[in-house]
């Protein structure tokens, strides 16, 4: 507490400098990473609040407020006990926005790291301002200065993946983005770590779960430059990206100065993916810029078949994992052991990570969660939550692994005693939308939006829904929350691409009691349709819990799907099995 | 031939005058109605192309072209063979577009009727033709000098509409319309024709089949002020008019100088309602000009509660003239009559009218379409291209008519035969489609595209779709197609609120064979709902053909569904109806 309320003040003083009414720290990096190395932790450290998601809004006169999510409520109010910053939960009637609180605290300007702010981020936290009658500025990063003991830039080894996995080399990837335009002879510059590691297929340990480099790129008529910590990538490797793709590296910290000297270039940037110090810096030198969004993340989008195939292949050693999981899991819970969530989480992943030099570690931080803490959406246990698993409720397990073919991204929901009519009629209703979205034909041109309802039927015909998304994409061996397609209730214009892998995750959460979702991902393909129609091959290999089904109410359609699906599964995952794991796994597919 | 030939020189040698390279003549009126009263059927009578849709460019060249879509395109050729006027088919590939041939053209300058685009759809052809080197210009209608015998203005008695049939007076509709802002004193202009009809309860006749009142309407804070041929009214109605909702009426032609003389004030205007002439002359005298659009609109789709139970009585009046209409052509087509596509529709006609006083018209040009003219979606039946009913295929018949209780809009589609397994499997799926998105719950907030699947998913599923929208916004005696909501595949953002009137019309069209469309309209209501879900209830009340469903392909929901459905078309309907009629309907609804 104490040290908070020091930190805050060295950020004042800094401010004061700055002649700034207040200041704002957000979560993200200067890539807009959905995680963050340590060294951009300076909300965590700032605030004591080390939850994933979290704003901080420091008021020179001494005020100071946190905003985050109802999933970090408890949390946060425990942390932020003591530190004189008050939390304000986003999502609560009654919560002020970030604008109106600084309007509040009459602050008059109010500075941000400009590198933390994307330049579209930028314009529109400044235009919302300005209606309140305040100034955003731009800053430096005030960290460098007040934050002793700062963690070093992330330096984890980082490595081409070969393209026996990637499928398309780096030099064709480049010329692709090349060609996209808009203007020959301009240069391309790459912020976003997923975007740069697709194009020059590498991969690297910069962030947790993302298996990303921290770089930026330029991508220009005859070379790219990488702008990266070189040291990261063996001799071999850096001579190959070199000689392969026309790579030269140049220290990250050297990219600013680069972009002073793009004078009188065409400069092609992401206003959403590019930060706005970055971007003035251009602005600055006079590049002629040219704002485009979602090239490179369109063709990461679309999966060519070396990437599908890996897919495929990721999902036979996630499946055996699985399988040998939930096998261990039933077997102790019959013989009266009780694990607890994190005992489950840490099996998991050992089962995982059985699949040798292939598995490369888990895609996100395992969801399990007992009861009630299944209702919590992001529930993730911490030695003070956890609790074992018992026979009242469901366990949902939501879990994922990086293999060196693919991303793997799964939930299923597990019932050890006997179901209530309540339990099964909303597991029910929960596995029939995943079906009927996963079984949906449609045509060419279709949107995510236009398919959620699918997923959600069963559950709006008993008053109930659910807030997340029904589907988001997955990248193949990088992160498993990609765009630019979802499957959700909000509008998005991206129309579903034959080669697009996503989720199909509905669920449903009952406050205080359980939490249901079953998830599988799925590729966007055309075969077996008529022309001008699409469909959803279902990539994951796992048996999907009975326990808890009323067989009764599967219509005719979702019976034939589910015992082609379990057939698939153990037709797929049998090979790889001994004996009497394949028995047990015959059982859990059998027909119903 | 000749005459159009005359006539276009007539127009070219005014163009000169106007120094305009090319002259384009939409199908629409100032008021950007869907249908048009003859004073304004300019671009037929230039052309001699006199379906509803159609657009003319004339270059001084010489050239002259005419784009209309593929329900015109017969009978467009036959209609301009001869008049050097090109047939430009609309949506085929190698069409060029308006732009694009103006551009080919030469044009250099291209000259409109300001009063035929609204000030958007102006500014955006603008802004085409400008990145095609083009300059569009507003002019004035060339019609009134080069168009001899031109039809008057129209000029239908018009009157007020009871508050037992509309639920809410004139003047408490024009304070929620003011209260409404923006802002204090401000005038708001009115050009969209239903919009004023619905804010002073009158309707009229001066456009076939929208009962609608040719006028422009300006609401002052103290008064409303209503451009229009005061001769349309009686005594006593202006007298109302005047007396209970402070509207003062002037001639229709005073509306530009009224906006003349708005300068200092405030004005809220629709871009999308009102011309660009007006929008101008707004600009000109210096009014303070407010764009706003989906205001009125917004408040006429959200039914009052006079206005739902209206829609419920005119669908009992509009089911007893369709259940005899079928009896009749059943009975017919069973003793060997086989009556002609335009022999059923003035039947139909006839059977609504015996409705009486009521009745004030069709809503829109019958659809009577047998076999291969079912599959043209728009078809009406012409003299040259009538032919009988018969046994071997579908007769399709969208009708719908005007009350003073409300307005209806139904589709049947009926087999006399013995159906094919291809036309039950066809007619089921549609029927299934229909059944699901008339059952669903939603969510508070859902828009129709979330919904449109339900209708399509059986229908992809055999890889065919229809690619017209699934629901539209209907008028309370008003026009037949309205929004601001609908349920198709493309993104609206209007939410579905309890109140609103749309159709729930899947089809499916087998080019040269037959067509089959189900068509009921529903009402968003909560009723019945849990807390913050809606759902749909069916006001069409007419049986649903049975005679080609395969009753074995529907699930228990859609059987539940179609029973309950029948059921309260039978209680609803036999009051009105003769113990044989009774006994026929009884058996028409029977359980499948």
């Amino acid at each position: 507490m104490t040290m908070v309320r020091e930190r805050l003040e060295r950020l004042r003083s800094w401010m004061r400098e700055q002649e700034v009414g207040a200041f704002v720290v957000p979560s993200n990096d200067p890539h807009f990473s959905e995680y963050v190395a340590p060294y951009w932790g300076c909300r965590a450290w700032l605030s004591g609040f080390d939850g994933s998601a979290g704003t901080v809004a420091v008021a020179a006169d001494g005020r100071a407020a946190l905003w985050t999510d109802s999933r970090y409520f408890l949390q946060a109010e425990a942390q932020l006990a003591g530190t004189g910053i008050e939390l304000q939960r986003s999502g609560l009637a009654g919560t002020p926005t970030l604008s109106v609180w600084l309007a509040a605290a009459a602050v008059g300007r109010v500075g941000v790291d400009g590198q933390l702010f994307s330049r579209t981020a930028f314009e529109e936290m400044k235009h919302d301002l300005a209606g309140l009658g305040i100034e955003l500025v731009p800053l430096g990063d005030p960290f460098g200065t007040i934050w002793d003991g700062r963690p070093a830039l992330p330096h984890a080894p980082a490595f081409c993946l070969e393209e026996a996995y990637c499928g398309e080399a780096a030099a064709g990837k480049l010329d692709r983005i090349r060609a996209a335009g808009p203007a020959e002879g301009a240069v391309r510059i790459v912020a976003v770590l997923d975007e740069i590691a697709w194009t020059l297929n590498i991969r690297g340990g910069d962030i947790a779960y993302n298996p990303v480099v921290v770089s930026y790129l330029a991508i220009e008529s005859e070379r790219a430059v990488l702008f990266v910590d070189r040291e990261k990538f063996s001799a071999e490797d850096r001579e190959r990206l070199r000689r392969e793709a026309g790579v030269e590296m140049r220290p990250y910290t050297d990219f600013g100065a680069y972009l002073a000297a793009c004078g009188g270039r065409t400069v092609v940037a992401d206003p959403n993916g590019l930060d706005l110090c970055h971007w003035q810096i251009l602005e600055t030198a006079g590049a002629v810029l040219v704002a485009e969004s979602g090239v490179i993340a369109g063709m990461k989008a679309v999966k060519n078949p070396t990437e599908t195939a890996g897919f495929r292949r990721a999902m036979e050693l996630d499946g055996v994992a699985l399988v040998r999981f939930e096998r261990w899991l039933e077997q102790t819970m019959a013989a009266g052991g009780r694990p607890t969530e994190r005992e489950i989480s840490a099996r998991l992943h050992a089962f995982r990570r059985a699949a040798g030099e292939a598995f490369r570690g888990e895609s996100f931080g395992t969801i399990a969660g007992y009861g009630a803490h299944g209702a919590i959406v992001h529930y993730e246990a911490t030695p003070e939550s956890d609790v074992p698993t018992g026979t009242e409720s469901f366990l949902l397990v939501d879990s994922g692994g990086h293999y060196l073919h693919g991303t793997t991204d799964i939930t299923r929901t597990y019932h050890f005693g006997t179901p209530s009519e309540e339990q099964r009629r909303d597991y029910t209703a929960v596995l029939r939308g995943m079906i009927d979205l996963s079984a949906v034909r449609f045509p060419v041109g279709t949107r995510g939006a236009q398919l959620d309802v699918l997923a959600r039927r069963y559950l709006w015909e008993e008053g109930r829904n659910y807030l997340h998304g029904t589907g988001h994409g997955v990248g193949h061996y990088l992160c498993v929350h990609e765009g630019p397609q979802s499957i959700r209730m909000n509008e998005n214009p991206v129309v579903l691409q034959p080669g697009m892998v996503q989720s199909c995750e509905p669920g449903v959460y009952v406050a205080g009691r359980y939490g249901i979702r079953i998830e599988n991902l799925t590729l966007v393909t055309a075969e077996g349709c008529p022309e001008g129609f699409l469909r959803f091959e279902t990539l994951t290999l796992c048996p999907i819990s009975l326990s808890a089904v009323d067989t009764e109410a599967l219509d005719a359609g979702q019976r034939e799907w589910l015992n082609r699906y379990h057939a698939t599964v153990c037709e797929r995952l049998a090979p790889y099995l001994e004996a009497d794991e394949r028995e047990w796994l015959r059982d859990k597919t059998r027909p119903v």
